[in-house]
């Protein structure tokens, strides 16, 4: 398969091109580095030592398994970058990685909300238009979030629910209820897939992905050049992974206010494992399909509680803080999301354990010393601090 | 009250601009002239002579009225025109016409859709971030469409729908189903808005409006230099200004494909009535509300039939042609709107009747002379003419 990797330089969009290229698929990756610079941004780094470029990544992967990854390093955003990438590559499958993926950032400032909004809806709009003209039996496989959803006080669905109104019925878009900008932008992009599909007859799976957690993938244990990045930071760390570090510098685990917040949690080894399902398994044309990616449900307060009892395993003293929400979410919410697609697809998911914990606190000990302190406390507020913090009900 | 108008120079703003100044409101507009650079673009003009600027509309108002209409000629893309805006006017409502319009226009290239959303979408976000830090006790009066909803086969409820489920039971936003790139960004300004009312505390008004028909409001009237203007090609042009000027000119009424498809309507009088009723009525802190914003429900063909009939009884010899559809929709489904909830609050709607027809008929008559006959037919297509046409059903 042709496979075209949005954002391949990525925490996910790397190992993915990894994965792909390991099992024979022809990947070609684009990247224009908008994660890099705004790690230089905001003065924080990947825990882990990555490559300076993705040149220099698929150079490494190359010398060391034989395979080639090809690289076009340019914006999404820039439409000649685009219709070139289509015209030569003419991909059968594009995973769209290539977004700004980050709440807190997105809430810095206005220009920080706008620019989420518009890299994010115009990369998708080209990939959309790029479709239509230059691939149209191709199939969009574009990383959502279930934060799109929110937490509404029904079950969530995989995309669609089935409505009886006034005795009629219809299946219908499941309702959204993002909680920041970022998640607006993924609703947004939703929104235009699904036209794109029902107008112009194209085939994507929008994959509502849970939270990242883990370190490591078949690939990236070749060879420490082949290392994802791994972030900690308020704005780009996502909770698991923030509380496996904290817990290894001795920093007490920092949980927002209550910690009742439940969301979906997957290992990276399973984003590998659903994106291959989805890819490998395309949708008819015109259809727009919704997987809800994640394999387990975990309220903040029981994360905190596994990284604790994890660390008393290996030595480590983890005490848990809870610090003022800097975000405007209920602490306490109904939660149960439907995630059976994917695993019909054939997905075995790699549950949450204690000894998956303190493997990742193994790998986060190696590069200890790259820790930047300052990083770790949430600064980024959802809301400004003269407003009276309000709460909100699930 | 302080009333700013974002899109203060198009076919609604300026009537609503001087609806509002002849009450007594102190109000300032806002204008970039994107719709009068659109139809040069197009090859296409207002039916109606216009003034040649805001500055000379707010003048001639100001001669015979003695009212003063504020004007500030710039683009609500550009964060330091809207900052000085809200800084120097300090508006307590906001209504917010200020977007691209045509559903025609954002299918006419992927330049045209992108420009679409991200005027539209910007245009909106920088007035949520200026509420947030300048005006936060403001009520932003947004106008969107019915087209968000689409045509689902259930009844429409206004913006939300209580759903149970599994047990379980939420009020959650109403599924949206937009079926052109421009109605997509009123769905995604409806999200963001919504959004910035539960994070920020903001109050919002989303007037989902129908249709709107009609050349005349109490003000137009008062001098031929307050004439909004009035299109009617296909780009801009809504079908039942169309249709009356095509029954004037002798064109046959354009109906596109079966003539089933249903939607809202009203008329320009009492849109003003509605967002009158909106803005002296603001939500509370922090609500986001939404009002289906039309009268009557009517399909293509009904429409027809009574420009046809109205045709009859002023002399005017009116046949109907089913062109085919440039759109991709439903020519024959469900529709049934809710629309109770302006009426609740005073709205006396202006029934459509073939007296109010024929009255359109005869301002129109007066400026034949200036019709573009080759702007009626449809070209713009929702899906490239290589493709095979395929219907949707309801």
């Amino acid at each position: 398969m042709r496979i075209l990797i949005f954002g391949g330089d990525g925490y996910l969009g790397w190992p993915t091109a990894m994965y792909f290229s390991a099992r024979g698929h022809e990947v070609h990756t684009v990247d224009n580095y908008l994660r890099r610079r705004a790690h230089q941004e905001l003065h924080t780094d990947s825990l882990t030592p990555i490559l300076d470029s993705l040149p220099a990544r698929a150079d490494a992967w190359r010398q060391v398994t034989g395979y080639r990854i090809g690289v076009t390093e340019g914006d999404l955003c820039d439409w000649p970058t685009v219709e070139r990438l289509f015209q030569e590559f003419q991909p059968e499958t594009i995973i769209h990685y290539g977004e700004q993926p980050s709440a807190p950032y997105s809430y810095i400032s206005r220009e920080h909300a706008v620019f989420t909004q518009q890299n994010n809806v115009i990369s998708t709009l080209n990939a959309l238009w790029a479709m239509r003209d230059l691939a149209p039996n191709a199939h969009l496989v574009k990383l959502g979030t279930m934060g799109e959803y929110g937490t509404p006080n029904i079950d969530i669905e995989e995309g669609y629910i089935t409505i009886q109104h006034n005795g009629r019925e219809d299946r219908l878009p499941f309702p959204k209820l993002p909680g920041s900008w970022y998640h607006a932008s993924k609703v947004h992009d939703s929104t235009n897939i699904h036209l794109g599909c029902r107008v112009w007859g194209l085939r994507a799976t929008d994959l509502n992905q849970g939270v990242v957690y883990g370190i490591e993938t078949d690939e990236s244990k070749l060879d420490p050049r082949f290392a994802t990045r791994f972030d900690y930071d308020e704005v780009f760390g996502t909770a698991l992974n923030r509380f496996c570090l904290q817990a290894v510098i001795g920093h007490p685990l920092t949980v927002y206010g209550a910690g009742g917040q439940t969301r979906g949690y997957l290992n990276i080894l399973d984003t590998l494992q659903c994106v291959e399902l989805a890819s490998v398994n395309p949708p008819a044309e015109g259809e727009f399909r919704v997987f809800n990616q994640f394999t387990e449900q975990f309220a903040i307060n029981e994360l905190a509680d596994i990284v604790q009892r994890a660390g008393a395993d290996s030595g480590l003293e983890v005490t848990i803080d809870h610090v003022p929400n800097p975000r405007v979410e209920a602490e306490h919410h109904y939660y149960n999301a439907k995630h059976s697609h994917l695993l019909d697809l054939g997905l075995k998911p790699h549950t949450l354990s204690e000894t998956l914990v303190e493997s990742v606190f193994a790998r986060i000990q190696e590069h200890k010393d790259r820790v930047i302190g300052d990083a770790i406390m949430p600064r980024t507020r959802w809301r400004p601090l003269d407003q009276v913090p309000q709460s909100i009900s699930g």
